[in-house]
């Protein structure tokens, strides 16, 4: 090991306390060497922009590009060194100046350090979303496909951990299905025009101004080409946003990104949760994908953890206390650059990339290969047995009693009376109810009222309708 | 005081430690009162969409309307036997109940208990985004005008909390306005289609189908008018949209306002930290508006205490932690209906809705009378002296300075020493410069390089551009 | 209703939507009535020490005290006053005045609003620890007749969701009280010396001093009372204690406080998330105490929500944030009275004390109550059969075998392979086994090592030794 | 570099975007590498433990310390690997397996992964600790010299960023050591009984109570030892305490050990927030330490960033919302081991370490350095003028002057006509008080009265008893 990846392996955070993301594509788009690449990147192309109008040479450009390699430089001491000015990009700088042949002045020329911090993590941002809608798509179409195969599987609706009513997997799917896609258009929608950031280091791009006014006073720059003639070429270069201005103190953008990473992971939490409980041996609805590696403990032979759920959850609780520190950081910016506020944001942002990068891929992998044990929600559907359908019995019996008998209301006495003996143990509800409903009410409609999967109401026009609703979202992106 | 009012009193909170949001039209829009009203309205206005269909008689429509009044109720007492169910809306039920004809049994007709507080909820968004999209579109105004007005007011612009750059204050409004008006833009999309919430007690709205298909089969029913179409109705009737299905378990509808609402407080943050760091006696740039009764001290006369900003900043520490329990509830969400994630998230965002609409209106005051004070602006924009423009004569000169003396780089050594010398106290800096630098540079032009207000960059293009931006959204809504 | 009542009702949120603690003590104990009772009460206690040593008179100190009734203040008038000086203790304070004789000028004299507000804000902490310490000492009894009664009853321990080995249901209980008792202690201590605030404008005592200095060279008062004793004299009026100094700006006391209160809410949480579980029809281990009127489902007759234990963990989502606004204010504080830092602790600090105070009390109820069901336990415990002490055939038969064998680590592999074909459902695990070992393990010994019950290791000494631990530290405060 | 070393270098986290604790011995003392070196100490100690009591053999105690050496690992396959289980131990344990001789079973006997992992972050968790209680402690000696130093130093005290009334800087001084040194305090106590975990899969002891039954009855260990003194063992030898019980879910071990961390936090927060405020050109009171490489700006000459405290504020933001985490998890905890609830507090309570630590680091260099001006002091104090000082006029003057007048409340109004004239600028305070005020106070009272460094009241007793009240706790431990 050499001396930079000793120093760098001793204060390394590479996951070892992160499953829910250790390994992701996100973290390795999020890691300090990528970081460290996309600030050379945009420096880069800086001199790219400038050089294209004359404003640098092509050499100091194509010298710019050699100097962007990130493992040239000693990524554990500029994380050091960036606490003497409380930002990793200036020891980056003076290490990429020293790359560079003596007098080259074009790198950097009229930037300040957050226009580079900035924008690098706008690309940053926009190279993890990627990522993530490829995920999220795949996870979506997964869900489809179960909302569509389990559209009429008969099962249990919860509420507030009891049975409620009947209702289908593929309703409970197709809900999934719409939390998940709506949390994939947000971010879809945040991270479509992430804009760049460049403005100098007052935000008025004076140095900048003052190079564009000596090259047009010089003639070497046509005055078709301004300060923010640059800066749009720039955004174009790095597949950003040219915005009206600098947004130096101005983090909408990035809270609009945290607000929808957040959303991702809290639609993926609910999955988890509910694959939880359903994994639960006395549950036994859903079972997770098997793996190899995965999930086994050799210790207690019997047990197949539901590891995919255990890590979407823990993330589940995470996302919202990181989404919290951006806002508070947004709402603490002072100036034209915050003391401090700034600071509080990037790990934010950064390990909300990741938390949600994670969940995303490990919710593609749990839904894709999701097992559903149709037999056991039958069964769970039936512990609760006919009193499950007692709102029914209730609705379709009672009034016809009444009318039977000429006296309102007698039939849902008798009803009530047939619910509450059978609470009361004293007998079986069919037969109860058999005993207590003239012979008129023949016993196959008895039956057909008694059965759960009878009473699913529009659980199957729902799965239709939520499918419909997420048509044409869900085709994957190119990434 | 009667008894009821008494109870009410006992327990009470009514802002007594909450200035920023006490007294606010948000406050009264968020009353528990309000809510029960809401509460009361959603069951009156769904029995109006059954009586329209026939499902209910236009007499029990009228009696459910006329039970609507939340003083009839006694509130203390509802909330206290909340507490059995985990909801208001079942003691508020039985007390409505209680208020109607016997035997009526229109109101309620296959409704869950969250069916109607989630809508009643999406209603009492929708009005407290109605007097925030007011108030913030009244600052934006205001800040427009601040923007135009003080287009050239030299400022120095800070960062790290020190001089950087001569910026102008129009500069600093403008970017206030952007971050504001991008918040309220959120806000606006975020309240643009609030969903009624309907689904029975598991989602599958089993319980309206099943009046709706017997209604059908008696012939007292068209056949174009479905279980759905009572719900579009209903979301007409309450000035909701309606989904492709319920959204017990989905609550990305109430993270989205969460979000938006925290974006708002975000952006008044910003604003506000601004304006205490200004009205620092030894800054003295701004002063808030003067107002009776606001910010005076009888012991301490000399004192005018920025209070608008103080609870503004008091507000920005607290609404992240508050969106995050909203997100931290959504991502703990189970099965059909949540056992506490669901509660969690009410008081959250009602507290939410009102530190937002404290914030915007607190925030609206104090843009709309700010005091600008260009002297103290001016003043301190030489406490830093020529030092702040050294950049630009950096820019300027050293070329020249090469040029003529033939030898590339001693223009920078020259006036780096010029620097260095004045940093180090030895003399006036004009002074000095002036001895460095040869007669051909006139005393004009090291004047006008010297005058920091010169210096401001595209400071003025800028306001310009962020104007234009904000153009057309800032029209205030009509509520 | 009064003019003032009804401008309070209709700002007021009395629980409704915090059914977590809507009829609590705790919130009659920190509701604005009982608040601004506190500031009356230390602004009267103020004149009550100064009268005694001679600086007020009497007839001062009674009219203080005459005045301290809430119930004659219009309390919602002074919510909204509140916002012109930042903070209500102004408006109250004036409206004190207002029913004292003219020209009475001990009221609040040498202090300032912040010493009044936070010496309220201990005394109202100190009472809400009281009925909490009350309340987790009754939990606490509770949780040890649990322990005591279920020492022996197995039930299987879980691990991530799944099934691990058995244990009993006193361990889990002994494991509640060591988490709440735990967390208890740690409140007690935090509420122990809270100390009174009495710094005046700058946190000097300048005026008091002042005051003092002309008292003694008036020689009407003794030179052995100083500034100091005054304080110490009204700490103990108000049951406080007398730091070494004002705190205006370290909010130690506060963070304390707030951290106390998380972990009593967390240690709640845990509870209440096991009932939930076990609660569940396909578990059934265990149900909360059946209450009139709680839980029950008119629509649904078979649904007997778990309401306490679905309120307990909606607040255990929610105190969290609550705690770290406190911190977060903590940590925003600035000069000698933060501008807004302060302001945001309030609010913060309050909610936090209702939810824990309404948790503690629904925590009581929960554990007091609770069914245990010994029978579900044991078939729970049963369904993952033999397989469940697996390890321990392993451990005991395995070196047998070996030994039988004289052929090293073919016992291991001779087990593993019956465990292996059981999980293949090849066969009955303890038939599979018989056959497998030879006849020398008799028939008994085989029941004895597949007997769940009877691999429990030390559960038992665990329970006595976790209750052995929390003994002494459960009698229950007065209050 | 190594394939290893290159995994690694892609996915890390070195701290480039956390300049707060980059750097920092807790950086170190919390890297991954650090924290595979205590996982697999744990392991070592408990075969050390085992041999010691002869259930395992020497070599097997000296193979396992022989593998402890986490560079002979690859830290990056390793956390990828644990998602496959959820923990890092897993695939630890597998890899510290594979390097022992074959047939070696001591290593891990009757434990399970969780007691590893939380056993090795309590000793983590220790080992910061120390760090961190080195500089508090020096940071506390710096702020007493502080104290001391500057008792009597005039200084006006700020409230809601306004002038007050004076104070001195010692007594602010005096006030940050208070909070810091609470801090401190709360820390050491948190830290103090750090508790070991051992319980096995469930808990119970089972696995390793099995082996010492057996071994009782082979004769091999005596009936003193049980499982529980081989806990106690093992507790001695990590340094940690041995409580009564496992605490696989009840976490206060480690809410205790986050609020305290949270504390340290805020603590430096406030001194940093006042330090920014004071460094602030237009203020000028103090100045960070000058250190070669920090806080300057090679563009802007003028600019010395306040990094330190820029840092520190940054920090300040950041842990609220770490220590929520840790406290969410805690309170979301279920069964015997959390799924998901335990996973998400690893990561929480680690970058809490690494903030406080890195705070803790930069807090001792801010005020061991900090550059004291009492010249701005003195001038700022006399921006307000004498109007600061008009608290002391009235209560000092009025009571003479109307003895004077014979007229009750003259000298009130006379006093407070001078200061409103002095406010409407009519003219010069002393002026207009000398003008108003009788010949038969002397000019020298006037002077005296009107001085505001004689009117700082307590402050310099108040920095002497909080001194005394902090002496004997601030001696610096051993590490």
């Amino acid at each position: 090991m050499t001396s930079a990846a000793a120093d760098l392996a001793a204060v390394a955070d590479v996951g070892l306390l992160d499953p829910a993301w250790a390994g992701s594509r996100a973290e390795a788009a999020t890691a300090d060497r990528t970081f460290l690449g996309h600030l050379l990147d945009v420096e880069a192309a800086w001199v790219r922009v400038l050089a294209r109008h004359g404003l640098a040479t092509e050499a100091e450009a194509a010298a710019a590009a050699a100097a962007g390699d990130p493992d040239a430089y000693d990524l554990a001491a500029l994380a050091r060194a960036a606490q003497g000015g409380g930002t990793p990009l200036i020891p980056a700088l003076k290490a990429l100046r020293a790359q560079l042949p003596a007098g080259s002045r074009a790198v950097h020329l009229g930037a300040t350090s957050q226009d580079v911090v900035d924008s690098a993590l706008m690309v940053m941002v926009g190279r993890v979303g990627a990522i993530l809608a490829e995920d999220l798509a795949a996870a979506q179409d997964a869900l489809a496909e179960l909302a569509r195969a389990h559209r009429s599987t008969p099962m249990v609706a919860r509420s507030l951990a009891q049975h409620s009513l009947p209702s289908t997997f593929g309703l409970r799917a197709a809900n999934w299905l719409d939390g998940l896609g709506q949390a994939a258009d947000r971010l879809a929608a945040a991270v479509a025009d992430l804009p760049v950031q460049w403005g100098g280091a007052a935000g008025t791009l004076a140095s900048l101004s003052g190079h564009v006014d000596r090259a047009h006073r010089a003639g070497t720059l046509g005055p078709e080409v301004t300060a923010f003639t640059l800066v749009e070429d720039l955004a174009a270069e790095l597949g950003l946003a040219a915005p009206a201005g600098p947004w130096d103190t101005n983090h909408m953008a990035v809270t609009g990104v945290a607000a929808a990473l957040a959303d991702v992971v809290a639609a993926c939490g609910k999955i988890a949760n509910d694959v939880l409980t359903s994994a639960r041996i006395e549950n036994g609805e859903l079972g997770e994908p098997l793996a190899a590696g995965r999930g086994g403990s050799s210790p207690m032979p019997h047990k197949q953890n539901p590891v995919l759920s255990v890590l979407i959850r823990s993330a589940a609780l995470s996302a919202p206390g990181l989404a919290a520190r951006v806002y508070t950081a947004a709402g603490a910016a002072d100036d034209e650059r915050p003391d401090g506020a700034w600071h509080a944001e990037w790990p934010a942002l950064r390990r909300l990339l990741r938390v949600a990068g994670g969940t995303a891929a490990l919710t593609r992998e749990l839904v894709s290969g999701l097992r559903v044990h149709e037999d056991r929600m039958r069964r769970n559907l039936e512990l609760t047995g006919p009193l499950l359908v007692s709102e029914r019995i209730m609705a379709e019996l009672a009034p016809e009693l009444d009318e039977a008998s000429g006296e309102p209301g007698s039939g849902k006495r008798l009803i009530q009376d047939v619910v509450d003996r059978s609470l009361a143990c004293e007998g079986n509800f069919r037969a109860l109810l058999r005993a207590a409903v003239p012979e008129s009410v023949p016993d196959a409609r008895l039956d057909d009222l008694l059965d759960p999967a009878a009473y699913t109401g529009e659980a199957e026009a729902l799965v239709d309708r939520l499918l419909a609703a997420r048509r044409g979202t869900t085709t994957p992106p190119r990434t």
